[in-house]
This record gives C-alpha cells, structure tokens and sequence, in this order.
C-alpha cells in the first residue's frame, strides 16, 4: 500500500512545484527553524517547570489547574497574538489512600505487591478484598475459566505482556490495551471480585502503570489495579508452584463529579489566509504517578516551541496557527471535543489540519497524515524535507486522541512518531520524569513540528 | 552522490536476486533473527554484568584485565565453536589522585571546578599550577593571542562548544575533537603553563568528560582537563567580568610503560567458506570515569549477541564469524592493530568483512560502508531488508576505529550507526552508566547486526 502512496506524492510533488512557488526555498526556512529550536532550551525549561513546578496534573486536580495558568503564560512568553481559555467540564477521578495488594502464601507468610489503581476505577469496600486468584493468559482463557465457574468470588490476574517482537511498540501496547481497557468488565461478568493487571510496560520492573479502564454499564464494577511487570513474572510463577492461598487486595479510588477545565490555546494569526486554521497541540493532564514528562508535558511544549520559534525568526504564516494544549486525553477526551465543538461554531473559519504529538518526547522518526489520498499524497512529497533531520518516515494513517473530534469538519489529522522504542518503559507510571526526556530529541521532535506546521502554512491543503 | 549509489544498489539487488538464491527468504530469516534478541535479556544482562561487575576498564588496568576473561566466558556461554586470546601491548595511563582545579577570585575568594584529567595527559607539578587564565574559542583565537604574548604563563582555556544545530552530533564532536586532540600542544607552543578544555558534550551539566589528547612530541608536554559544560559557561562568565584573578589546577595523571593485554575473539566456523572471515566487534577498553555502557559496552555484548542469537536458532553460517572484543581503542588502538596484523599471518584466509559498533547502544537507524563500489552498492541494496526495523540509513562511508587497520586487507568495512542524539550526553563521563542503556535499543541493534552478519556470511561479498 505504501508504494502507490509514494508515487502519488511524487506526481503530486512535481505539480506542486509548479503550483506553490519557492519550494527550492523551503529546506532552507526548515533548517533555519530547526537551528533556532535547537540552539535554545526554551522547550526543555518549559518541560522542567511542568515537571518539577506544577508537577502531575490529572484531570480536575490543582496541578492540572495550575497547568493550565502556567501554559497560558508560556505562550504568552512565547508571543502568541493572544491567548485563550476554552471550557470544558472534565471527570474528577481520585486514587484516594494508596492502593495495595498482597499475596498470601498456604504457609501464612505475606508478600506485599507493587500496585497501582487503573484510572477511572472503583475502589473495593473498605476493609478491602481477600480471595483466590485466577491467573488468564488472554480473553479466551478467562472465558473458558469462567464457563466452568472458576472465575466466580475469585480476583482475576490478567497476565498478558507487550510482545517484545513488535518493533512499534505501539502495537504492541494496541494488544495488551484491551485487558485494561475491558478486562475488569469482562471478569465482572463470571463473577469476579477483583482484578489485577499486568502493567502495559515493555521492560520488566517494580513501576506499576496506569491507564484508564472501562466500565460495561450493565456488570458490576470491579476494583482494578495494575501490577508491575517485575510482580506479575513473581505472582505467575507463585501460582504455578503452588504457594499462593489468597490475595488480598485494598482501593479506595473513586469517581467524583465532573468539574469545569480548560484547554489553552496560542494563536498566530494568519497573514494571508486568517480563517484557515492550523492547530499543534498535546495534552496538559497527565496521570497522577509520575511528572507527565513524556506523555505528555512533552508534546505540550513543543506546541509552545512551534509559536515561539515563527516569533524568533519573524516568520509570519500566512494561515492561522493555534497552539493547543488540550484537557483531559487520558480519562475522557472531553478536552478534545471541546475544541471540535468549538471549531464548529467558528462560522467562516476552516480547520485545515492538525498535528498531535503525544507519543513522547523522544527522537523524531516521521509523521503519520489521515487526509483525503491528494490531501496525503502533497503531505508524503515533503519527505525529503524532513530527512535531514532523521523524520523522513512519512506515512498514510495517523492523527491523535485529542484532535480525532476535527476529522468530522473534514481536518487533515496529523500525530509526530517519535521513536517508540522507551515510551513503556515510563509510560503512566511514576517513572515518566524530566529526567527522562533528553534536550536534544524534544527539541528536534519541536523542530519538525515546527517545520512541518510552517510548510502547511505556506502552502495549504 | 546518493541517488548514484541507491540506482547502482537497486541494479545489483536484481543482480543478485538471480545470482545468490532465495533472496524471497532472507526477511523471514532476518525476522526470525529479530524475533529471538528482542525476546531475550541476554545481551542487557551481560552489559549489567560488564558495567556493574567489571566497571570501568581503561587499558591495562585490573578492570580492563577482569573484562578479558569475562567476555571470553560470555562468548563460550554464547555457543562459540572456539574463543581465544589475541596478545597486544597497551599503554598504561593512570589518572593518580583525583585532578582539581580551582578559579581564585580578585576578592581572593576560590570556587572549584568539575574537572577531568584529558586520557594520556601528564600531570602538572606535584604543587600544581597556578597561573592567570587566557579564553580561546577556536585556534584562530589562540594563534592571535599567541602571536601578541599573551598566552606566555598562562594557563589557556579552550572553550570551543559543540555545535547544538549540527542534527548528526557526531560531526560537532569532530569538530570540538580538535582542541582535545591538539589543544594542548598548540597551547605549548606560544608558553602556557595548562590547559583546560570545555567538555565535549552535547549537554550543560556537571559532568567532564575525558578522551585522549595527543601530544606533539617537539614541544613542552602539558598538563590537560576537561571541564564541565556548566563550569565552562560559568568561567567564561567569570572572565568576561573581569572577576578572575588566577585559575588553580592539579593533576597526577601520568603514562607508565606499556603492559600486555588482549583482544578476545570468539568464532562459529563456516559451514561452505569457512576461509571467509566476517568480523563484528566493539571495543572492551572504556574510560575510567563511569562504566563504559555506551562506549563500548554495548558494542561488545552486541557482538556476542550476533554469536549468541546463530546459535540459539541453529543457524550454520556459510562463512566464518568472529566477535571481537578489541583492546585498547580509546587510547592507543593497539588492539585494532593487532588484529589486523594477524590477520595478515593467516595465510588462505580472507577477512572479507567487519562491522563495528562503537557509537552507543541507542536505537539502531542503520549503517555505513566502505568498500569498492560494487561491493558498496552490493550492501546498499539491502536497504528494504532492515527499514522494519528502523534501521534502513544505509550509506555510502563508515566503519569503527578497530577496524581501520583491516582495509588494507581489502575487507570491507561498516559502522552501525545508532540514533546519536544521547551520546554526547554520556560520552567519556561518570554518567555512562548501565542506567543511561535502553534494552530494547541495545537490543534492536543486536538484531539488525546480526541480520547484516548473516547476509554477508550467506552471500558473501
């Protein structure tokens, strides 16, 4: 499929030569936006304050709140025209008093586990939950389990892992997700009282990972903690030996009412075609364990970096720019759908495109587009351009959580594939620091953002 | 000069679809390849095992001594028909007491420096230096002052950064290399009393980072240090407000008479051209600040993974692979060297190709050859082979510093080239530790070098 794509944008390149003027020019505008991102620490300082100032920012928290003062400040630093506040309500989910869990040996003896609530789940009673645990290798496992009853008034152990063979690691995660996503639903309904699940981690350690799970409406809500990956190896190999007599297991994470949030948006206002619209953005809540470095304070700043750097070199885009920080991806996505339903209102402006990065702050491999396949094929001709900076992987498919919502009023969708090769070893767990986020791959990502934003600017859709 | 070289590849791969056989096969075999590094922890435990076992492992040093026969053992572990010592002679340099230095205020207060001895610097007196402080950025600098006497006495500060828009990080360090390498006898020639060299490093951060200097043997050896970035930036800032009275460095470093040490070389013998020698190595010398992970662990349990992964899958090369842990690279070569010249005293062998890995153990983006054209193009041709795995940049020039030696030899030469971004964070530093090292990147690049191993050692060259 990829090679018909190619000699598409190709054909279309040659034409667009000829369509859009100074394109000899254009890796020349790049190279100069990527030596001022790179020269500077603009978007690592801003990532350090997000990290170390305000901290993690779940949704309706007060570090998400502060989050939200903070972001609207840096693109006003960063000399957005203006800079504005969009509404939304946002669910309120508390992990309440730390999690725990243990396995109880036939010989009495305890061994606590390293555990973490899923996001949005329901805490146990409140003396917490003791009962047998049945290990499920996948869906199929637990549905057979349950067909003979041996899921019933027991704790349910989803142990399946990221396959380490996937070399997109997202992919993998796309399979391991659905055990978080649906696992405890599933369980609930042969009778569960509890459910583990292996953390969505492609290393083996002691970090539990959270991550939202879903309720099915019509089951009963089980309590749902994720074990580190280090834990569930220690846990399966228990039960295969034998030893384990019960588990018990304690939560008192509970869904609050929904409060009001924000998104904030940047904007450079067009110099040519102002009612055509670009957005670049990432999300500014983030889980509770960690900083929210790479997912996803990372592709926070570098949306700021992108304003920035046309303010630094005095570019003017002729189509409207809108740095977008968006409210609540992890847990409800109402952030996202708040800026659609907001565009739709915006009578006489067009959204033309927009590019997400929520994969991480990490080196920057390519962009992947969701257009109509001449809208695609004009994105895969600028490949060359992006080569010199290691992001010359362009490819037909890709967007993000958050600007998904815009597809509808006929958006091109965009989302920055960074390499994905660390993003589960920190991702939603308490490892995902500053600290892991190296300077040089953030402000390259923010470089080719800023390059690919620039191009569209130009040039449209 | 690249389209040249990819329509010449493109022409051969037709070529050698007809000539070599089941070519059809060849991304099974190099999946299955993948398949079985990524699954394991082989590779990563033997690094744990080099870093925090072994440490750090300058040459000729008791580190340096342990690393020889681990790594030995590691290859018999691995499967490999035989393993063996190569002798060579190394230098022995040797740090002594930790170096200081310190700036003296005019108000006579003192603040110290984050310093490093430069690898096979000699000391200072054992009092130490004291002296007013010059500031160069480039030599051009330095031979002007030079020329005027004011470097006469003194001690010369060569703070010359790497270039932060240089997206390959490796050309900025080329560039800052010279002022390493050659600084401080450049500095000799015009009379200073020391030197201190800004840190190679892509980074601002406490860190020095050593590596060697080379002295011209006709002037006045100088005592050399790496200083940190940060402090770099600090005296710089210092000078130029005229608040530096004198500068304080101390250093105990020293150059002992050579002492024998070893290249280790483990080999799987080929089943059809067993007198075909494939080579793939890293070197097993690090600098004595951290634990040598990136430089070169990495590069040395990769290797042994290429040995490890044939013989875990049952694969019988055709033709004859040797890893080779090489002696010695950063400061001296000698193990590259004699490498080289027994491979000349091996009558009826042909050392037809060598791989190194010595430029970290990050994601693998892909390699560089030197050899005829034919031979170039030949290699180029595989490009589709290893896109899957991120690591389709196949270019014309690369190798490894061990290898050099071999080129007269007519063996074609390759360097991986992983992603470069991190590097120069690490590099030479106490902070290029087993903790700086990704599994999953050390391991995708085991996989793609065993992959190109196998294809040469299949259809030769």
């Amino acid at each position: 499929m990829r090679v018909p794509n190619f000699l598409a944008g190709a054909a279309l390149a040659c034409l667009s030569v000829i369509g859009s003027g100074a394109r000899a020019n254009d890796s020349l505008v790049l190279k100069r936006i990527a030596d001022e991102v790179l020269r500077n620490r603009y978007a690592y300082e801003n990532l350090r304050f997000l990290c170390k100032k305000v901290g993690p920012r779940l949704s309706g928290s007060p570090g998400a709140e502060k989050a939200v003062t903070e972001t609207a400040r840096m693109l006003r630093e960063a000399g957005a025209d203006s800079v504005w506040l969009q509404p939304c309500m946002v669910p309120r989910w508390v992990r309440g008093e730390k999690e725990v869990a243990s396995v109880q040996y036939f010989n009495n003896k305890t061994r606590a586990l390293n555990v973490a609530a899923l996001g949005n789940s329901v805490g146990t009673p409140p003396a917490g939950v003791r009962a047998e645990v049945v290990e499920v290798k996948d869906f199929r496992e637990l549905d057979s389990l349950g067909a003979l009853g041996q899921v019933k008034g027991r704790i349910v152990f989803f142990n399946y892992a990221m396959d380490p063979t996937q070399v997109q690691t997202f992919r993998a995660y796309g399979l391991a997700g659905a055990y978080r996503g649906g696992g405890p639903s599933r369980a609930a309904r042969y009778g569960a009282v509890g459910v583990l699940i292996r953390s969505l981690a492609s290393n083996l350690d002691d970090y539990p990972h959270t991550g939202a799970t879903r309720y099915v409406d019509s089951l009963p809500k089980l309590a749902a903690l994720a074990l580190s990956t280090n834990d569930a190896e220690f846990l399966s190999k228990a039960l295969r030996n034998k030893q384990v007599k019960s588990l018990y297991m304690k939560s008192s994470a509970q869904m609050l009412a929904d409060v009001p949030s924000y998104n904030v948006v940047g904007e450079i206002r067009g110099s040519e075609f102002p009612d055509e619209v670009i957005t670049v953005g990432g999300h500014l809540d983030s889980w509770d364990l960690g900083e929210g470095a790479h997912d996803d304070g990372a592709g926070c700043v570098q949306s700021i970096e992108v304003i920035r750097v046309m303010k630094a070199l005095g570019i003017r885009p002729k189509r409207t720019i809108r740095a977008v920080m968006f409210m609540n991806e992890e847990n409800g996505l109402r952030g996202g759908q708040a800026y659609a339903d907001a565009a739709k209102k915006e009578t006489g402006k067009k959204f033309i495109f927009a590019l997400e990065s929520d994969a991480g702050g990490f080196v920057p491999r390519g962009f992947g587009f969701t257009g109509r396949p001449e809208q695609v094929a004009r994105l895969l001709s600028w490949k060359k351009l992006f080569e010199p900076y290691g992001a010359g992987e362009l490819h037909d498919g890709g967007g993000g959580a958050d600007i998904g919502p815009l597809r509808p009023l006929g958006t091109v969708l965009s989302g920055l594939n960074p390499d994905s090769q660390r993003y589960f070893d920190v991702h939603h767990a308490s490892s995902d620091v500053f600290e892991a986020v190296s300077p040089r791959e953030l402000n390259l990502g923010a470089a080719v953002m800023a390059g690919l934003v620039w191009l569209v600017s130009e040039y449209g859709l």
